[in-house]
């Protein structure tokens, strides 16, 4: 993508109402735009970290057996009614009368629509074990939405729900989920640090959260520091299960079951949620199945979510500098920045288009094509956080050199220009 | 995928409220189920469909130059009052207040917001020409919602925005997405019918809309026959503008001015529209920009739009027979299907599971391994319309052969096992 085609409005100022540096970095860099309180347009750049942390999620449920659909974004009423949740759930639900006076909501969660699914078509215990997710807008009208995407009205989340014949088989589940949660979190440059929670309004008996480790996150997390040292290759769910890890008002140094120098504090931020909430539902909407017996009975249900607009937010807590973001290679929205320092100078645009033409068949090139100063580039390409940038300066071509530069360190040298292709595709091959 | 892991229920009987081949056949094979009036779940495989014509749109948008951003569902209604559409809209508008009493409403299209997130970022007439799109879930309050997805009130449509310095240029970005379009159709096996249009409350002085031909299509179109002979690899916008062609209502036979044996008679539907709408609503919303000369002109506008959940009823209405749907290869939820048809005979088993191993990593895969009668295995492929089908019974696998079968034409054939990788691989990469 050359950057003068791309619609990617950089900001010098930061606006007053961004607090946190997540916000203040997406505005900055031409992320996101609010349109009204909480609800935000995703420009071009943030589009594409959005996506790629989605086909990430999806990609891990996927492999974890889990079948894709789409929810809409309006429900009716009436499931609500019939779950009990249409007057429980408060103000945070947007609710909306159609043209005939018909009760409609935006839906801030979907336990009672993927039921009515489930039910529609299922009737046998041999059809289980059923895993169906949706990645879909949702909408809860905070009272005071704030921290950018990180607390908004509209966001965008995957939440999947798992029903099983037994309580047994539903906690199998239940740990696949937070094995593929783990994974997910790995795979997008994070630790995860997973915490026994209440179950709260969604009810239930078993539930975890998943918070992400960030210096400037929102809670603070008391945990054992082998929770940190997680191998991708071969996670043990029951192990990590029993670790210690608790938020700050659920910590009591005085029953703390683990030893002093192996307790961390740290900083998290929520990224995921996972709940066993047995028949709750299931019973409430009529989703039963026909056991080995012949036995009608409801299902064991669980559900689970990650909040992929908030994740955007998050990892920027998570990983970010005085220059700006510095993006995870998997979750990047370009890999390589190839910076032309001299658009005017002949050889200089010689090479980048070289380069170009070359790189962007094979990776996500953004080619810096713009006529603004050079400070102004180099500091754009930090500030949107591009892991490798390739800069093409006048001095260095004649040498027949560019400047190879690794966001991740803010390290550069110089490389030969022959050099470029081998070096460039080789990291971001590893 | 297994189709014993998927989740893809099938139906027997058609609904009564479901009055149209599309909208029956959609719920027969188990692609969407209705969640209120106007509003749809999308099961598996029809969500598959959907992503597929979806990513074609947005490969063909790129392609054109277009960025692709993303607009929140709901929106702020401040902008429409300004604009002026707010009361005008009407109660197809699904307007909401939020839990602060304020007016918000779930965007029907995006003119207003698009034109606001351009002025708040672009100023000079160097940045122009911009083409921003997003692919987003849209809410008409239809008054009768009906014919399944052709006509629902939660719907998916890609729209785009094009903005120049001059009318003149304007054209220039119109004729660059006719021709998107075009391309686009043809992409997705069918054949578009482009016709002058009236440019209605959207306002403006230059529209087309985009018909493909169906049997079952809601239209009576009148149009010179040459126009459905598009070369693909030479479009050629300002021919196929000059084109006669109109809508029945339209045509009077005695000022037609082409020849009878010239003139095509057919049923078509509406998939896209685009418009040219000049200055209207970068002049109320103060979407200006600098020219060379320093003076601050108006932007012109043109506004794109392709229904791509409609499409997947469109293509349907073109494309099926009395046994079901028969998917153009391209947007295929499956390209091929492994149908085994003896799923307790070890020999059919290894046969299929091998094709299985071998074709998944390459192609998507629908591996029939069910547990039911020929018959609904046999039915159920030619229902969901998969392309190739690879069909394995017991006594063709002793003499080393399958059947394999071509949904277009409902021709099938027996061939040895040890071809059916090359074949099948021909077939799909042609």
């Amino acid at each position: 993508m050359k950057f003068s085609n791309f619609f990617s409005p950089t900001l010098k100022n930061v606006p007053a109402e961004a607090e946190i540096i997540s916000h203040q970095l997406m505005i900055r860099s031409g992320m996101i735009k609010q349109s009204s309180a909480g609800i935000y347009s995703w420009l071009p750049l943030g589009l594409r970290v959005l996506k790629n942390i989605e086909n990430i999620v999806r990609d891990e449920q996927n492999k974890a057996g889990a079948v894709e659909l789409l929810m809409p974004t309006i429900q009716s009423a009436d499931l609500w009614i019939k779950s009990g949740r249409y007057n429980e759930y408060g103000k945070e639900m947007l609710r909306i009368k159609d043209r005939s006076g018909r009760e409609i909501l935006y839906g801030p969660t979907n336990e009672e629509l993927i039921t009515d699914i489930f039910q529609s078509y299922v009737n046998s215990y041999k059809d289980l074990p059923k895993n169906l997710y949706h990645i879909q807008w949702k909408f809860r009208d905070e009272v005071r939405p704030r921290f950018g995407v990180m607390r908004g009205r509209e966001f965008l989340m995957k939440d999947n729900y798992s029903f099983d014949l037994s309580e047994q088989d539903a906690i199998i589940s239940y740990n696949k989920m937070f094995e593929a949660y783990i994974k997910t979190f790995l795979r997008l440059g994070l630790i995860p640090i997973s915490l026994r929670a209440e179950t709260g309004p969604i009810g239930g008996s078993l539930s975890h959260e998943f918070q992400i480790l960030a210096k400037t996150g929102e809670s603070t997390l008391y945990y054992d520091k082998d929770l940190e040292q997680i191998d991708p290759t071969n996670i043990d769910t029951k192990k990590l299960q029993s670790y210690y890890a608790a938020v700050d008002d659920l910590h009591d140094q005085s029953k703390c079951p683990i030893e002093k120098n192996q307790l961390k504090i740290a900083k998290g931020i929520e990224v995921g949620h996972i709940f066993y909430f047995g028949t709750k539902y299931s019973e409430k909407l009529g989703a039963f199945v026909q056991n080995n017996k012949g036995e009608n009975v409801p299902v064991h249900m669980g559900s689970y979510g990650i909040g992929i607009s908030r994740l955007v937010g998050a990892i920027i807590e998570a990983s970010h500098d005085d220059k700006g973001i510095i993006w995870p290679l998997n979750i990047a929205p370009f890999k390589i920045s190839i910076i032309n320092l001299m658009i005017d100078d002949e050889n200089c645009k010689k090479v980048a288009d070289n380069f170009y033409n070359q790189l962007s068949s094979k990776f996500d090139i953004l080619y810096d094509d713009r006529d603004c100063s050079i400070g102004k580039k180099l500091s754009d390409n930090d500030l949107i956080g591009i892991p490798y940038q390739i800069i093409i300066g006048k001095r260095d071509v004649k040498d027949n050199l560019v400047e190879f530069k690794v966001r991740q360190t803010n390290e550069s040298k110089k490389i030969s220009i022959d050099e470029v292709i081998n070096i460039v595709s080789k990291k971001i091959n590893l």
